[in-house]
């Protein structure tokens, strides 16, 4: 295969999303038919052996510690960035300097300033014909992207009502150490950024709608924990591994609930914990609209319950589509109907849709903007939050670009 | 059966709340062994004809359009107040100075002012052995019931999130009609004072905590509806029938949603709505503790959803507790295992509970007191939702009581 | 009240049937608007002490101990029969010879030729005006008269799949009394008659086909058990109230399972168990066709399930209707939407339309010789399960009658 | 890597199961850690130009048509078999007579004779290390592998029931073509042998118990349907895509109902069709032991319901566990907890026990003479139906192998 119809991917990170990703750029053409054949180049960390271990069992075919050299290298063509939020920045901005393409992990950044500058490169760089995406997975969800296609068909009317919440419950037990994803410095905010920048993206995808404002309370539960001794994914095990275990300060948040106002007139609740006891992954979304209504539960994620109102009244009720039929989105390139997927076909389906965009020249969804955008709530909440929950305005996008 | 061991009753009120009291009083000694008879003595109603039709239909013995007199008959044990609440007031003070238990629907008063006064009149009652109840009939739901106790006894650990919806969308149509639900004079507020109160009350008496301060939002969607030709229960006739339909104005809420905390130090969601269009009475409520969760849905009113996080982690999962066994509260009375119950039972339950109290001399729960306290937090709602949505807090039950 | 115009009730038995009975003769007249009102006249049973206090808790004006008096009293119009199945025939012959209206309990009788003679003479009764119906009382739950209503309006279109179970597990703790319920000579049959009676009734009400022929299996778990104390419903306790427990032979099945065909074209597979641990009332229904398919669940039995294959593919799932609406066979007369109802308004549905055939000379359904058909299917099943499970033709209702 | 350490694969056939066991291939070891290492040596099939493009979209290094050719090549340690029943025998027997190991589609084959030979072949090729397996995917679902170490570990006591559906509804449409799935020469049977086998295989599985005797009926609902153009899959186009379309006969069953008896007492029914509409791959399996049951539900694969009898009265209930931790069987090596997985992964998780069974020198399951067996099961039913449904004892496995 020449190297014309090839995508050259080099992933910098290989953690929990590392692997997520891996799958996806391994799978991607053998289930779909793509103009780009993606070919997985290089996988870069900062631990020699720990990421040569990772490049033989993800499949990568060379490794490097040396981020900056892998964004400048000629035979790569997308930089992939798996790591945690404190670094997006730097990386993605050098790639696409680079003249790299990039496929940046959620939240995009862990600074409203990191962001607008990073939204700033991706537009640059989409006026030199390379592209940028933020990698909200679950809007590759097939239901998901049912569920926008039905709204933005009209099929649930003008939107009354959105209910959002993003349950977790990894670290109730008190003694769950200090992972990177519970300190400030490294992961921007707690359950807020982490699970509630999902929910804050899939709710305004779905709905075509933005938060303009909104008003907040977050909280930690659980203010002081064991220093980690390890960790990966989201399980770690504490202590130093030789007995001894020094505690540190959680300084995110545990959990942030907010109500907010949409542009489009529809009011909301959203809610974001790592306490919800049974929650696993409870991502649950219901909109509420004039001529009915939709939702979605991910921990049931080949489903969409859907609620028609102008069906005869004494037949509406809440129906349970089962999305894996060939005319759902994605579907056609999976199995028989009934025969579910899982969470990293997500993740497949994001490297299809940002494949054939970079194939056919065209941007991406979502932008660095949009992503932007999502920070731009997340402020607004942590601000809401930390001034008695008043009312509080998202900022414009523009604002400080314009300035 | 002499007239020591009954205890007769006159209802005020004959519409929805008046029908399904009717049943209660009707079944309670049919089903449960009680040491005191209720007897349907009377109804009290405005228009002669509509009264005299409901009483023989009910199965009241007698009729009247005066409740002032009715409150006074010495063949009255009890008066069981069904109105709409800006006559609450007057009524349960009237019928607490003469002597009479009260049973109060929900909500106790459209005003702060009133269901103190109500409040101070239930103490001095209390005083001298006259028992008053408000009618939060949802406490009185086995699965509900089920779940108070589980909390009480720890099941679930230490509370860290409530979150309370109750859905409904009887008026998502602009041509339904300007009912008294939806007129602040008549009916206080919306779907706050309607059923937003049943979930502050519900989450309140389930976890055993109260709710100390709010941030609020508010929405009317729809604000002109045609004027009602006539309407009972929940649903209506717009129009004058000649053809001449006149509008006025919504003057409360079609949605309420806050956030919260609680004096036991938990977080939580509340939303009362009548616009989420295919919920049709969806009062839900979940509940996470440190050792487990617990999750209620009325419209599946005879489950109860129970996580217990003390299991192994290989069987841990959400139960469904089909909470129709003896064991279960108020069950023993009724059906075999698995024969479920429904809505009005809980009213029949209430009259149970409201029976025994009286014969026992014992105060029944919730009483007007309690009641108030849930007024209070409606207020601090209406604050909050009309000031920018600042935190506000609860104001304290005895503040103008003790002035 | 003129006596033209009440319709007096004579019941015999007040155990679990005569008080779910009771129930609906109490609470029919209080819902519906019906041309005759119900009157409870007297109860009868065989201990007069017991039979008193049944009459007072259940509030029957008098009691009797003489069933063959109560059937020939003037001031007596319908004769309710809620005792075990081996003393229906006796009653309801002797009621039906008296010019009285019969509801008798299925299933109609323990033996063939007692259903033959009661079926005669219910036909020699409708000859005369005298009315008799069987108490499937399933059928009267809103979800599956709706269930009916769809099918029989072509809404699933050609019937391919029936797909019934009904699971108890009343019994599974072999220490668990030997009560009538498990004597042949009392009871007839075991989980067949007792359960298996309702979903072959349900079944061919809801498809309106018959079964044709059947191949069966039946099994008893637990061939001994301790004779009971007393029992009452469907609980009891073991033991003579001295210590000693003795054992007796169970006579009847635990289980009863089996394949048929329906003379439309169908083809069913039935179980009716009393050990199916944790399905405490599991009366499950589906239906499959060629344009859909709709399906019922007891357990939750406010909703039905109902795919439509016309629906857009897209948009096509099991819609579960909350059967809580106006417009819902029986709903008009109870609560507003979404505030379900339980098992006992079943029995009261049924006395509605039974008191509306009697009120305007129509013959009720199920008619006796409907509940005589379905004896024939449980009769040959028992044969089926009797000659190694070979397939056996349900006998045709008039071959003997005709003789 | 040296070839001491891979396992060379070469499949036959490409179509629904060859593109599920490439999925498997290529995934297996970049999820598993495991001794040997698959390698996608070879793929054939009968078709150069569509087995060369399969080959290329798959990412099987090299592609023949020739299947002889293509098992007695050096370079090939494992053959994979996923072409219709009717080939399955001769491929088989090549394949381990020429050394190579050997996994099989279900099922095993289209006559008894046939998997006789297959299960003799088999274990002549075990003594002499040569490993052979049978594609029984579901067994590896992590919630169907929960479900047997439960029943196994005693959790739910002693069988009593055993209730199994396999439900679909892709041939409902009487003009959807007679692919090669609905004619006996290639498949063997219809719905029994196809999706029957599966639930024979699952519940034997399950339980530890086998079928020891049955009772059957099955039906043919549609019997004339057109000829297909072309058909991949579950899916397929009619006509020769000239416009004519001429029909042929459905030589198989379109729903197979049968009641059984297992080995350990249990009584069981079982019904597999293709005409449940809704019904997308509805293979559903409760069990109801002494101490509890269990249930799974294929369309909903990432959960397990799960009742233990052995709970306090008042909070027993059905269990929904999400089968995602990582204790749980073959999820610690996939996503955290909450984060589902698909129908593919049943297929990954068979090709790594097979790999781990072929690595240390172990026999995996289901052999062949499990295959062998549940073959014997759907001749006995297809035996009942042709005999007017009378009870027909399933043969002894070793019967004519002994002879």
């Amino acid at each position: 295969m020449s190297t014309q119809s090839q995508l050259r991917v080099g992933m910098v990170g290989y953690a929990f999303m590392g692997s997520a990703h891996s799958q996806a750029w391994r799978t991607v053409n053998r289930v779909f038919d793509l103009p780009l054949h993606a070919r997985m180049t290089a996988v870069c960390g900062r631990d020699e052996a720990n990421v040569a271990a990772a490049a033989a069992r993800l499949g990568w075919e060379q490794h490097t510690t040396d981020w900056r050299a892998l964004v400048s290298r000629d035979d790569i063509d997308l930089i992939d960035i798996c790591t945690p939020g404190d670094s997006h920045a730097e990386i993605a901005i050098a790639a696409l300097a680079a003249g790299k393409h990039v496929l940046c992990e959620k939240p995009l950044a862990n600074t409203i300033d990191e962001a607008r500058q990073m939204a700033a490169a991706a537009e640059r760089g989409a006026a030199a014909g390379v592209r940028s995406m933020c990698g909200f997975n679950y809007r590759r969800v097939p239901a998901v992207a049912l569920m926008r296609r039905m709204v933005a068909d009209g099929r649930i009317g003008d939107i009354r009502h959105v209910r959002a919440v993003y349950l977790q419950d990894w670290i109730t037990d008190p003694q769950f150490p200090l992972v990177w994803r519970l300190q400030k410095d490294k992961a921007g905010s707690g359950a807020l950024g982490d699970i509630g920048a999902h929910i804050i993206d899939l709710t305004q995808f779905v709905t075509g709608q933005r938060i303009t404002g909104v008003t907040a309370l977050t909280e930690t539960f659980v203010k002081e924990r064991p220093l980690p001794q390890a960790s990966s994914g989201l399980s770690a095990a504490a202590g130093d591994g030789n007995g001894t275990v020094t505690t540190g300060q959680v300084t995110v948040d545990d959990a942030a609930l907010f109500l907010a106002r949409l542009d489009g007139g529809a009011i909301a609740t959203y809610e974001a914990t790592r306490f919800a006891t049974g929650r696993k992954n409870g991502l649950r979304v219901e909109i509420n609209g004039s001529l009915g209504s939709i939702a979605f539960d991910f921990e049931r994620m080949n489903e969409l319950e859907f609620y028609d109102a102008t069906e005869p009244s004494t037949e509406q009720g809440f129906t349970t589509i089962l999305v894996t039929e060939p005319d759902h989105p994605y579907l056609s390139a999976w199995w028989p109907p009934g025969h579910g997927i899982g969470y990293e076909h997500s993740f497949t389906h994001q490297a299809r849709d940002l494949i054939e965009a970079i194939a056919t020249g065209a941007d991406p969804a979502p932008s660095f903007t949009d992503a932007l955008q999502v920070q731009l709530v997340l402020d607004a909440v942590l601000r809401s939050a930390g001034h008695g929950s008043g009312w509080t305005d998202v900022e414009p996008i523009f604002a400080e670009v314009a300035a």
